[in-house]
C-alpha cells in the first residue's frame, strides 16, 4: 500500500448529489492526510438510519454533494503529522464522535461528548483546516459525521478512530461502529440492570435489539419489547426478548400495562424510537425507589419532555446516553473484544447484504423497515 | 419508667383541633404500645414546614384534631408484643417514613420507600388496628405521619424508630430524624459530588442548606447558593455555601447564569424549594456529559415539568430522592455517627429554641420565614 503514501488516491465512492436521490457511483480523489488525520481503505460500510434522515434532509441542512456513510471497518492506508497512535495496516472502526483525550469530556470518566470532535452533522469539511479531502474535478465533496465511509478511501480524524483487534473479522465488527454499540452501551453502560432484574425495551430497530441484548447478557431475566410493528416481536426472540406489548392493542398507556404486568414497574427501561411519547412511556414505566430509564432516540428538535415531577420524587432515575457512553477510542476496542470471546452476539444483526455497486438497495430496504443491517461490501 | 408499662399514661400534649388555629397544651391519654409499636417518652421536637403544611390544610385532606410533629429525638418507654430490636430506654429518633425489613422496597439496596411504613400524611391512626393511641375524654385525637412527637408521650411503628448512640445529645441530632438528612442525604447519596467539584444548592432554608453542608464536607470546591431572598445568603456562608445568585437580579433564566460562571454548568445540583420552575432550572443547570440534577423539594399535585428531551440526550441524568435515601433504621444510627465524629455539624442549624409551652411561637418563626430550626424543649 505504501506507494500511495502522500499521494492523491483515486477511486471509487457514492456520491449524494442531493436531497433524496439515489447515490451515484463516481470516482472521486482523496487527498491524503493532513496533521492528525488518516487515510482508511474502507473494506465494509453498513447503513444507518442516520445516513438516511441526512440523505432525506427534511429539516436538516442540506449539505450537498456529499459522501454519507458511518458505520464501517477498515484498514489504515497511511497517516498525517503528528498521528502516532495508528500506523498503516492497523485495522479500525471509524466513529462518528471522537475523542482528543484532551478536553474536559475526555478526562472526565463520566462523559464521551469530546469537545473537539463531537458529533456535527452540519460539517462537511475536516475541522484542520476547513477544507473536504474528497473531489471531482477539482471540485469539493463533502464529508458525513467525519466519517464518510461510502467510499474506498476515507479520510479521518485520528480521534475518530478505534483501532481494534487485527483478528476480528471485519465483516462483522462494522457494525459496532455506531448503532450496536449506541444500543448495548445504553444498557451496559447506563442502564445496567442486575441480574434477574426485569427491563423494558421500546423500539425493536437494530439499536433496541442492541439494547436487548445488552440486557440478556447482563442476566435480566424478563425483557419486554414495545413496538408498534407486531410483525417485529418474532426476529426480538433472538435477541433475548421474552415478553412483548404493542400499544396500539390497549386503551391505556403503555406504561400502565408495563406496571401492571411487572407489579408496578420494570427495574430498567431503554428508549431508542425518539419518539416524545415513547420517552415519556419509558420513564413513567419503571419502578418508584429504584428504576432507571436510559434515553438513546433522538428527539425532535422542538418536542417537550413532560411528566409530573412526583414521579421523579418517588426515586426515579432518567438519564441520556449518547453513543452507549462509549469513548471510541478508549472503549471500543474492548467492545470488539467482547464479541471475539463470544460475550456478545453480532452475526444477527445483519440480515442483508449487497455489494457496493448496488448500496442504493441498502437505502430501499430500510426504508421499506426491512431487516436490521444491510451490509454493503467494497468491491476494491 | 417500668411503672408505666401496659398502662395508659397521662400526658401534655399539642393538640390541632382545627386547620390554622394556635395548637392548645391539652392533657391527653396515650394508650399502650401493642403488636409492633412502641412508645416513645419525646424530651426534643423540632418544627418542619411540613408539620405547618398539614396544620394549614390548605389542599389537604384536613385530619383533625390531630397531635402534629415527626422531627425529635426520645427516650423508649416500652414496647409492644413482637418488638425485639428495641427495649426501654434505648435513644430513638422517630421518622415520619419506616423501614420494615421485609418489603421489596427494603430488600432493595437502592430504596428506602418502604412498601408497609411509607409516609402517608392523610392517616391519622396506627396500621396494626386502625385506632389512634391518643384520646381525651375517649375521643380520639389522631396521629400525623406515624409519629406524632408534639406530645410528651407518642405511640410509633417499631419500623419508623432509629436507635440511636445513647451518648449522642438528643437536643441536637433530633434534627436528623426530617430535615437535615433530607437535604444532606441528597448530597452524599445520591448527587454524590466529587472533591473538588461544583455544586448548586436551589432554596437556602434548613433543607437545602444541609444539601451545602453535604456538599461542604464532600469537598466540593463552589457551592453556588440560589435563593430568592438574599437575605439568607450571608447565613449560608456558615454551610459552606461560596457564591450566590438570586434569580430576581437577572433578565435570563438562572440556569443561563449558572452554565456562564461556570463554563457550561455545574457538576450536581440539588433543588430544595419544590418550585416547579426551580426545578426545571435546577436540571438545566447542569453540565452535559456529567451533570446529576437531585429534586428534593416536593411539588404541587399539578405541576408539570417539562424540557427538551435534548437536554438527557447530552448525558444529563435527573434523580429525585425521599429522606435523602437514608433506610431509617438501617442508616440512621451511621449519620449520628458522623455528627458525634465531627464529620457533618448540626448545631448550626439550630437558630431558636422555646418550652413546649410556646410551641406556637415556634409556628410564629416559621411563618415570618425567620430562622432554620426552632427546638421545641419538651417540660417533663
Amino acid at each position: 500500500m505504501s506507494s500511495t503514501v502522500g499521494q492523491v488516491i483515486k477511486c471509487k465512492a457514492a456520491v449524494a448529489w442531493e436531497a433524496g436521490k439515489p447515490l451515484v457511483i463516481e470516482e472521486v480523489e482523496v487527498a491524503p492526510p493532513q496533521a492528525m488525520e488518516v487515510r482508511v481503505k474502507i473494506l465494509f460500510t453498513s447503513l444507518c438510519h442516520t445516513d438516511v434522515y441526512f440523505w432525506e434532509a427534511k429539516g436538516q441542512t442540506p449539505v450537498f454533494p456529499r459522501i454519507l456513510g458511518h458505520e464501517a471497518a477498515g484498514i489504515v492506508e497511511s497517516v498525517g503529522e503528528g498521528v502516532t497512535d495508528l500506523q498503516p495496516g492497523d485495522h479500525v472502526l471509524p466513529v462518528f464522535t471522537g475523542e482528543c483525550k484532551e478536553c474536559d469530556h475526555c478526562k472526565s470518566e463520566e462523559s464521551n461528548m469530546c469537545s473537539l470532535l463531537r458529533i456535527n452533522p452540519d460539517r462537511g469539511v475536516m475541522i484542520g483546516d476547513g477544507k473536504a479531502r474528497f473531489s471531482i474535478n477539482g471540485k469539493p465533496i463533502y464529508h458525513f459525521l467525519g466519517t464518510s465511509t461510502f467510499s474506498e478511501y476515507t479520510v479521518v480524524h485520528v480521534g475518530c478512530l478505534a483501532k481494534i483487534n487485527p483478528l476480528a473479522p471485519l465483516e462483522t465488527v462494522c457494525v459496532l461502529s455506531c448503532g450496536i454499540s449506541t444500543g448495548f452501551g445504553a444498557t451496559v453502560n447506563v442502564a445496567k440492570p442486575k441480574k434477574g432484574s426485569s427491563v423494558a425495551v421500546f423500539g425493536l430497530g437494530a439499536v433496541g435489539l442492541a439494547a436487548a441484548e445488552g440486557a440478556r447478557v447482563s442476566g435480566a431475566s424478563r425483557i419486554i419489547g414495545v413496538d408498534l410493528n407486531s410483525d417485529r416481536f418474532e426476529q426480538a426472540k433472538k435477541f433475548g426478548v421474552t415478553e412483548f406489548v404493542n400499544p396500539k392493542d390497549h386503551d391505556r398507556p403503555v406504561q400502565e400495562v408495563i406496571a401492571e404486568m411487572t407489579g408496578g414497574g420494570v427495574d430498567r427501561s431503554v428508549e431508542c424510537t425518539g419518539n416524545i411519547n415513547a420517552m415519556i412511556s419509558a420513564f413513567e414505566c419503571v419502578h418508584d425507589g429504584w428504576g432507571v430509564a436510559v434515553l438513546v432516540g433522538v428527539p425532535h428538535n422542538d418536542d417537550v419532555f413532560k411528566t409530573s415531577p412526583v414521579n421523579f420524587l418517588s426515586e426515579r432515575t432518567l438519564k441520556g446516553t449518547f453513543y452507549g457512553n462509549y469513548k471510541p477510542r478508549s472503549d471500543i476496542p474492548g467492545v470488539v473484544e467482547k464479541y471475539m470471546n463470544k460475550e456478545m452476539e453480532l452475526e444477527k444483526f445483519i440480515t442483508h447484504e449487497v455489494p457496493f455497486s448496488e448500496i442504493n438497495k441498502a437505502f430501499d430496504l430500510m426504508l421499506r423497515g426491512e431487516g436490521l443491517r444491510c451490509l454493503i461490501r467494497m468491491e476494491h
